[in-house]
């Protein structure tokens, strides 16, 4: 078995290239008592990856250059000195971007007792389901009466919002790029779908809620949230989960309905999926209910062996992913 | 007696002139019954009545072409024909930039009995005090312990933020232009004074609090906003009262920071003082102490006569003012 890891060998300036990264054997060390070793399957390639190409604190610390990269995975239990594992089972944990996870026991977490499948645990289940959950439902507190705006909501985070909504009862407007993508959000049940290539998005929202917006969960950052200021309704509520428009040029849009904060009273709040760990059950008990139930589903864009990650993780920024974006081993 | 009033004639397009104003007599109405009759002592003008003059739908409606304008005065009664008023008692209403108000009764509030001067009612005791009161308390939440930033300290709101925070024993970072007015926003009891005319102010800002800043108020947004926004704690609080750099230009500042929202979890709302109206017990209780304590001043800047009005108005967007504008009659 080959255990190869990917490595960040120089820090992008702006949007990353091939030249970026390196996949190279790492050693397979004998397990240690208490450790575990895990074969993985699945590896997730997500937006806030590129902040920690940087050399800057974040709230997630920075990938080391010349060091195996790290990120969201799901694996088997292929040996054990661990009184806490088998082998064979699965678990979910955040020693990605390779083929093989050594580490002590308590750096991965058994899969919950549920009927997915083991994918889900990085998307619908893991950290793009959790982000839409409680950025919509705690941070923007939506409720039913509400009209939610969504932005990639086409994405992996943001079906997810739409699909959440729209099993609690709440209008939902999503934004994505093209008639195909407008064409599955509207299949996920968004009762409008703009198609931000089509046109201004500002024109878009307010001939799609001319009565304005009450919640606005933001992934883009941008034209959208502009947008979304000049559309808020009074004490509207913004949760801010992503500006992936900045995740390579840096922040500069210049915003033009920012004053409206005052006006319309935004209240608006950053947050990120770690903040609400402790609420964990909550989110298991509803998405694996609406799961089961069908309310919430979900939709891969696949690429398979590890040597496709780096591309998988370059593509989300020019939106070639419908829904999830994994890597299969 | 005179009665005149100030009427918009025209709809300024960015920064107002001398132009867009009138002052012309007008009809000194008999009294009808339930209706009082006020000579005005005193007249706020206040940088919200920007928004007022264009003719759009925002927190306070706009002023209508060709009618006299109005804002907050102080004034005291010389004909009543309600039971609820009499002659000599001094009130605070919203029929400013006139000599004379004749109004129903329910148009007038008697001033609660505190030991204050009269023009105590537009400033700390009124919209300017308020408007810092319930930003920082009840909007920002700031308590000791904790480090706030305000703008435009040397002004109205800014000089009682300054002040409030420290009668709660609460480190305090005010910006104000210039050497004199920073010498005033110390004096305060400010615990740092940042020029901002003098050099960045997000240079000024992280030296004065390496540690970086849990509190915001804002009373200007720009330059100011995007350094708080550099410089924000995890789970910072950002009030936002006004963005008087935009009032007249528009917004379009291009915010570099702005994704720090996520990163530190910054939690920004907006607001105004009349959000708080079912609080203001609260306020009248606190404030009327610190002022009685005098761990609350406040300067004026007054300009004599209702012909000073505008000037007095347009000389706000150039920070001719320390402390509260007044016009006194």
């Amino acid at each position: 078995m080959t255990n190869r890891a990917w490595h960040l060998t120089s820090r992008p300036n702006g949007l990353p290239t091939m030249d970026d990264f390196e996949l190279k054997a790492v050693p397979a060390p004998d397990l240690q008592d208490g450790w575990v070793r895990v074969r993985n399957a699945w590896l997730s390639v997500d937006p806030y990856m590129r902040g920690r190409m940087n050399d800057v604190k974040s709230y997630t610390p920075p990938f080391a250059l010349g060091e195996p990269m790290s990120g969201g995975a799901v694996g088997t239990v292929v040996e054990s000195r661990s009184p806490h594992f088998k082998e064979g089972e699965t678990v979910f944990h955040m020693l990605g971007w390779r083929e093989e996870a050594v580490a002590p026991a308590e750096t991965f977490n058994k899969v919950p007792p549920l009927p997915v499948e083991a994918h889900q645990w990085l998307g619908n289940l893991g950290l793009t389901g959790g982000t839409a959950y409680f950025g919509l439902l705690r941070v923007a507190e939506a409720k039913e009466g509400d009209i939610v705006f969504v932005s990639a909501a086409a994405g992996a985070v943001g079906s997810a919002v739409v699909q959440i909504a729209k099993a609690k009862g709440i209008t939902v407007i999503g934004s994505a790029g093209g008639a195909d993508k407008c064409a599955w959000v509207k299949a996920l049940g968004a009762d409008v779908a703009i198609d931000y290539k089509a046109g201004p998005v500002l024109k878009q929202l307010m001939e799609a809620a001319p009565q304005g917006i009450d919640v606005y969960f933001d992934n883009v950052g941008g034209e959208h949230l502009d947008a979304a200021f000049a559309t808020a309704r009074q004490n509207a509520r913004f949760a801010i989960c992503g500006m992936i428009e900045d995740y390579n040029t840096g922040s500069n849009y210049a915003y033009r309905y920012i004053m409206r904060v005052i006006g319309a009273r935004i209240m608006m709040k950053g947050f990120i999926y770690l903040d609400f760990l402790i609420q964990m059950g909550d989110f298991y008990r509803d998405m694996g209910g609406w799961i089961a139930g069908g309310q919430v589903t979900s939709r891969e864009t696949i690429r398979d062996g590890i040597e496709a990650a780096p591309q998988a993780f370059l593509d989300l920024f020019s939106g070639a992913n419908t829904g999830k974006m994994l890597v299969r081993l």
